[in-house]
């Protein structure tokens, strides 16, 4: 049983897919993982969604991006959609962002993995004081890492 | 039966489908019409289009327009996307054009419904003597037309 | 006790608001509404975030926006980001999703507080089985409208 | 006698070229191949599309890109065009989908030469199931190729 | 005989040409007004400019707008483009401006007719010592009504 | 004591900032310099922006680039905003310049920490004598390397 | 003798100069206006500039927008350029911001003379108290607005 | 005595000038060639302007490119503007074509020395039959080299 299902639009968005799972791995979420096409294997989008048991969907697209809507129209559970980068940027991020009324997408940054995954965390927290705590940990442990390099560029700058 | 679908992906994109369905009547192709939301009705999309004896399928749709994507997704025939416009223009129109290889899609210009029924009539008119003899008067019927308007701009700027 | 707190970087934002408004009202979900500038009132944010008791916030915010990543960064909460259309339209939508690694905003489309409103509902179905039932409804209400409008549009078009 | 007439605007698009001469060779469809530009060479463009007998255009161009449209002007049978990345993306891509009135060009993805031989065998299968049947055949491929890459990355997961 | 030909694409550019047309005028300069477009009807364009005794072409158009380079494709003279304003602005301007190597359009700004029919003046005061003494003219009275402005905008802001 | 606050959103805006301490350095106008993110340590910005006693601050940030805006919430000293380049140019650039009315950002351009130093050396300048003099023998100085690369280029060039 | 010198490039820009002039009326900040084209009236640019007792320069301009650039090439005393809007707005803001290396330009939003003004006021308050106290008063204002609109919308909306 | 005045805005704009002295000494047009920036040497630019005996000017300029205007605004000569790529490519073609009414600069497209050198002889043709006839051999040229091109893809192919 997995709490995250990530579903990516084609094998090479995997190191996008990465940063998520480095993510859920840290907070310790289970998570699935699958290839699915919006457009080459419709059903196989389906039958992932609708036999799933998680709570969140992660949907990684470039390009049409069509993936994160397409999963979206086939639950109401939340969907994260992170729009992969190519030679048009804003083709995936806007194709993710500009949903319809009634069935929203969560857009997360280019390329933002790692973003999409905390932010799924943070939905699965609503219910699990667990996640919040560790939560409050990450943020604690990034303000640290900025002291630390505030540190290092100050004393490099002799200021 | 009929030789061209339109669907639309909101009862809001009818202004141009309508541009369709006149260019669709002037050369007697038979069509059919509906609404189908890739995102609120996907079932009905994919019955639509696997139902459907049509040999050539219009999709009109905004903002992530991800409609003639997933009828390609169902169907072999091709599939021409009109882009509607919005308050983000680029939206529709680079979701459209921007499939994965394998899936394609035949994009036309923003809100050109006139141009995605003559595109399908040229489709049809490849085993169609008869459409290639109309296509060639509506050709000589623009033509004919820019001709007037030009006279009438020279008569007007007294050239 | 308010399960939705939505806060708006300006008066001038209450039309995009309202469509959230409604739709929370819909789902009998409780909700908090403030306006608070990012810019102008920074500690009134912070105040704002750090005493509510909401589970998710919608922020609402034209220009430079930086209104959602503001109220992000006082709280692991999920946080939805609306970009409010201006003269560059981009600007919003980019200042809301393209957030630094470890800090998300869910950014949904241009104005649509609407689907701003449903995702939050969907992240709080996560652990409310009648939210989820509710959800259900919800898009079968708008499925049974794509019909409706079809079966008008056909009638209308004579198919 | 060819089925598909490829033109490109300069034989820098050869790259582009070669992955619709992949597909069409695939499907066992044939093809002319040339170099034509619409500003270099008008008259030779307009001799290559009124002296063949393919029954779908591809045409492959950059920068202003107005090859496609051009040969448009010579000839009602469907012309697809592809346009070629460059310097500035939008380029291609709005000079060959902002087609006006009258003068269809079905426009695919940034340097997609093969959805756009796709798309040409799609209009061909129309009055042809033999290229029907290979077109579901190549879906299916498509599809066990998401498979297997969606296998291998849950394995490498280790999910 | 005329020195400058206007061509416009679309009898709806009109509005453009007549700034163009008012200039030459101001300037005493022949010149030519017609519509033709480069896709409706490419004949037309090349026995226009074939035949045509003007010293330079200024081409009007929107869209795709291939008229100014289908145009430089049938002359050595200067080719002057006025990309038309439409729902999408780019597209007509980076048609026009993105020529490729050895068939150069020089384009002017949106809907700027009036500055191309003062380039086509400059360049035709290049051997025309009369059009260069009102050229220096034209600039002092655009000078002088800057500084009558100026005078204005001070004294009603009391400065 | 420090004329000048630098602070980065992160530490890979170092390159951008160094190109700000190498103009200050040669100005001898003292400064310090921190890496602080408006959305991992929002109370550090408050806390370094409140306790200095530069009298201008240069906010260096890529992406959503939140930080000029939110060290200008607590200041009204002026702030200089460097828009970083990332995948999306346009990001940074519109998030820092778009700021709403009342809190002014003074944007200077992609990664022009030169130019955001020599700004703030400007603004210093109204009330100091002698940095104006630096700033006008700076000015020679760039034009004299202007002229020098001319006669160098002239000479290549044979003329 | 006055503080802040006002440029527009065109009378047209009067709407956004009167943003800047009520800014500077409410801080009792005396200053001069002026119409001066960078393009039309080159030397009186250059006069208005070199012969102005102000210490702050604000250059409002649309389209190519070089005024600010210009005014910054004969003083070194800080320019603040206002893009002002019109059929392509990216024009005017990448015209003002993306200045070369050596002479900055201080960029604020496009049609914002409210903030340039405001911008001009804290570069003048780094040498004057009483206008730092008057920006903390001014902020103060805009926060008590935000409030008070904050209090409106809850009451409306029944919080 | 020069026909033609090359000024670059910085000496790295130098591959693209030399695009544009290759096709001049093609041509055996005499040419002139500096560097100049409207920014930090304001004067320079007026002088070489003024001065010069050239008919023609050709700007090459990158960024905020207020070279090819500032030229255009101290001469009635034609002004030619070449934009240079640079991390925003818009910003120097915006600036560059977008001029205002009245003083006009020819844009050709991103980086093209080499059509700005060719529009340039078209310009000076118009009084020149000799370079007439010269232009009609290099379009001749061009033509050849794409027939050959297209003979050896062809071939290639196996077509």
């Amino acid at each position: 049983m997995s709490k995250v299902s990530i579903i990516m639009g084609s094998k090479s968005d995997l190191p996008v897919a990465e940063k998520a799972i480095s993510i859920l791995k840290k907070f310790d979420v289970s998570f699935d993982i699958d290839v699915a096409s919006a457009h080459r294997t419709p059903h196989r989008v389906e039958e992932l969604v609708t036999k799933s048991d998680a709570d969140v969907f992660i949907a990684i697209a470039g390009l049409s991006a069509a993936l994160p809507g397409v999963i979206a129209s086939f639950t109401t559970k939340p969907v994260i959609g992170v729009p992969v980068s190519g030679e048009i940027n804003f083709d995936a991020l806007l194709s993710i962002v500009q949903m319809p009324p009634g069935i929203p997408v969560a857009a997360v940054g280019m390329n933002r993995g790692d973003n999409a995954a905390t932010l799924a965390v943070e939905m699965l927290a609503i219910s699990d004081a667990s996640l919040r705590s560790k939560l409050a940990d990450y943020r604690k442990e990034q303000a640290d890492k900025v002291i630390a390099d505030s540190e290092k560029v100050k004393a490099d700058a002799g200021c």
